[in-house]
């Protein structure tokens, strides 16, 4: 549970940054290396390692060095858990607002009930 | 596109302490004030404030002062837009697989066919 829990603080915090989510999607496209992200986002290349290593500890990164050059690609680490937990507070929500339907249903319906058994 | 960007920012960041995600998943279940929430997560008000603070910059918690209680519930903002963001890096993880793993079927089938003509 505390890993689950601490798994998930690094992926939201390593995905609360433009720069970072560009380089996830960057690197959907393909591999790139640290040098390469950092012309791409107009940064220096110890501002773009930051960030490399930000998405690396979160699992969303992994990075190989050859020679000189280090080379970026997506990590192994889907985002299932990430999903379960926004699409359970979606449902949740969703069910929040359909429970609420129902009552102002219930009260409509009570409504002309009522009004037909006065009038 | 800034707007969508930086409401991303702000959503990922607050997801990203467990407390907060705590907070959130009280709150699925009922309004609750401030001092009530820090008791539960044992906590000081101060502390508790600032968290709840974070969440309602967000859109995910709004708060109400009623008196001298300040009562929170989950803010009107669904998690369409980071559900959509992480789905979207889902999709394509699972297309690389699959194209991975036509390549590795049509190798397969090569080496197979290749072998029989050899043969």
């Amino acid at each position: 549970m505390v890993q689950y829990s601490s798994r998930l603080d690094a992926s939201f915090a390593a995905l609360s940054d433009a720069t970072r989510r560009g380089v996830v999607e960057q690197l959907w496209r393909g591999d790139a290396s640290i040098s390469e992200l950092a012309d791409r986002f107009h940064m220096t290349l110890t501002g773009m390692k930051k960030h490399v290593g930000v998405l690396e500890q979160a699992g969303l990164v992994t990075t190989q060095k050859i020679g000189r050059v280090r080379t970026c690609r997506l990590g192994r680490r889907d985002l299932d858990e990430e999903a379960a937990w926004i699409d359970g507070r979606r449902r949740v929500w969703n069910e929040r607002f359909d429970a609420l339907e129902s009552v102002v249903e219930a009260l409509k319906r009570k409504e002309t009930s009522d009004g037909r058994d006065n009038g």
